[in-house]
């Protein structure tokens, strides 16, 4: 029940991260010395490139190249957003006998993990060995089992970053800023938005996760105390807010013109509509309430940028490669299959391990942000939120803020 | 004429940049151990503080706090987007005379140049004695007199790794991808999106600047050539993009809903309205022409982040101290003024020179993007401005690509 002799096919899936080449590239280095493995192969496109057998020779690739793949973002197999049907599953394993694929890698969310399993099932049905391995990769982190999931931190450096950056040039002149984060059904990215906070009047000062449901009037209310306090208020709101009858956010903002992708699933990213609908709705309550009569205000739309910015979070790199090395490890040691999932052992010193769990239990399920990760106005992440993301994200560089107290008197 | 005893007021004006505080450090530091300059004020919130005269000690603040501040976007001094009125000179003049102000340096465009510049002529005619600097400043880079302006590399910098991050995702599915860049008049920050291209099929793959006039249907006709091509395009265009008779396209394409500022500017910033119009039309050209019925199309506005992200360029940062200090130094040389430009020596190996510049001749002028940094059809950069533009950004981090040619042979 070692290593069984044959080849092995590593794919990506779904969107990509700043850290997604890294997994492959650890189990493609875990796997390169083993010499039962007679083939290491990259399928191009995800299962595109499984269906239509067109495989890159990964051993054949220059080892620099392959290094400098693992600081790239997005995904150089390239990704595929195609949800396998039953006859593609079925088509897949045919490809894999053919090919002698007895390992398989792939690096998605948890629609993979479902595919990988479902196909799995049909391999021990026909008696063909075949070790299944997931990758957790997302930037949402909305995979259960996992602490986190690779991807997630860089993506949250990132928008960490962008507010932080944002929270200053808002101090410059006062007014609203409202940035739309990714994350349809979880929260965990928008909340990296107050890992930067540097001081306690910095931004971000208000942060909506689609965890709890999205109130118009009283988002207004809050802005508008933090504005009449501060003269200034900064914003995170995921894409995914939905009031509390489910009904997106932005659909009951705007007239409704609204597009879905190939799984049915709403397009909440690649516009800018959510914010500009939500800072259209800010200026028009500050003017009737009379609070200010033309209120400075601007919203922005993170998009893709977070997901693919050239920053990678250290902690996330190493622990990605990482991954992929256990993966392959485990791949090796036994007729095994599951999806590697990252698990905390302490916050402080931070610590972490990998444990294979079964496909099963990250296919088709959501996981969210903790309750006690949420204020209980549903309008801030908590301590409990800051001390668990910290660690992920890396170093920030330190800012500096002028000590207005050290004023010159005034000449009468 | 060498120095003249006195006060000293530093103040920063309009939108702020990455490297905008290094530039009053710089003017603070080089003034520091002049025992006749008595006070370094810095003026809080623009000209606003030195009409209520609010200053804050500058010799007063911790070091190692100046030290961090100068690695902190926007301006700790905070801004004002207040544009002096005849009045508002005449006053500031009077507080210059009240505190003894000697030596005034703001840093701001070139609406802040005219201030100081009108201040300087009503100084003159009452024989009081003050020498006015300005150290240029802004992201669009369209000061005359300076090669480039502190705070344009940072943001360059940021637009560059956007773009070059936004291509690699859009790789993995293919499709269209549209970032909006800040730029009303000048099209170099939008420019900047090529500086991080990769290889010879990198995006953007098409580039409109102000610079050159849009045409709707030449664009749409652009994209579907390089998309037929390579199944994919990235395209960058800037915010102030205008048909042939001066029509923004955003009005060209929008219901006309559009905000101006108090200096009677279009709001540009601050929406995805330009983006989102774009892709939706972009959509239309694509399905009515039969190429693909439907687009995956996506498009981002860069937004605020491009000004304030914590990554500055260090030629920009070393640059902008470097500004300050020079600024300073000339100062306590002479009875002088003037707008401190940053001028080219030579491209290989790169080499600046500071220069001192009358006032008036950056004074309420637009600098644009050369002729010769853009293509025949109007739509691109060409390799003189990458060649213009690489030394300023800094490092960017090497990608890899994986070698497509090294495939696995199809089993028949």
């Amino acid at each position: 029940m070692g290593i069984i002799e044959g080849n092995a096919v590593l794919f990506t899936q779904g969107g990509p991260t700043a850290v997604i080449n890294a997994s492959w590239v650890g189990v493609a280095r875990g796997l390169m010395n083993t010499p039962e493995i007679t083939g290491i192969y990259g399928s191009i496109h995800g299962i595109d490139g499984i269906l239509n057998e067109n495989f890159v020779d990964l051993r054949a690739q220059n080892p620099e190249t392959l290094e400098a793949i693992t600081r790239t973002p997005a995904t150089a197999l390239l990704s595929t957003r195609h949800k396998p049907s039953d006859e593609d599953n079925k088509s897949m394993l045919n490809v894999f006998k053919k090919y002698n694929i007895r390992y398989v890698f792939s690096a998605g969310g948890n629609d993979t993990s479902e595919a990988l399993d479902i196909i799995n099932d049909a391999a021990k049905v026909e008696n063909y060995e075949i070790r299944m391995f997931h990758l957790a990769k997302t930037v949402d982190n909305d995979l259960m089992e996992n602490d986190h999931t690779p991807g997630y931190a860089s993506a949250a450096r990132y928008v960490a970053n962008a507010f932080r950056g944002v929270d200053m040039d808002n101090r410059c002149f006062g007014g609203i800023y409202l940035g739309v984060c990714m994350g349809r059904h979880a929260g965990f990215l928008t909340a990296a938005s107050a890992l930067g906070r540097t001081g306690p009047d910095s931004g971000p000062h208000l942060v909506y996760v689609p965890e709890r449901s999205f109130n118009i009037d009283q988002f207004c209310n809050d802005v508008e105390k933090i504005y009449t306090k501060l003269g200034r208020c900064v914003i995170a709101v995921s894409e995914g807010v939905e009031d509390d009858s489910g009904v997106p956010i932005l659909q009951c903002l705007s007239s409704g013109k609204l597009e879905a992708d190939s799984h049915g699933n709403v397009q909440l990213s690649g516009t800018g509509a959510l914010a500009d609908a939500l800072i259209d709705r800010l200026k028009m309550y500050m003017k009737e309430k009379g609070v200010v009569e033309k209120l400075r205000a601007r919203g922005d739309t993170l998009g893709y940028i977070q997901r693919s910015f050239p920053d990678q979070s250290p902690v996330d790199r190493e622990e990605t490669l990482g991954l992929g090395l256990f993966a392959a490890e485990q791949a090796l040691s036994g007729n095994k299959d599951g999806s590697v999932a990252i698990q905390r052992v302490s916050d402080d010193p931070y610590k972490i391990t990998y444990k294979l769990v079964p496909l099963k239990s990250v296919a088709g399920k959501t996981r969210h942000l903790p309750d006690n990760h949420i204020n209980e106005a549903g309008n801030n992440v908590t301590d409990a939120f800051i001390k668990w993301g910290k660690p992920l994200i890396g170093e920030l560089i330190q800012f500096g803020l002028l000590d207005q107290s050290k004023a010159v008197p005034k000449i009468s």
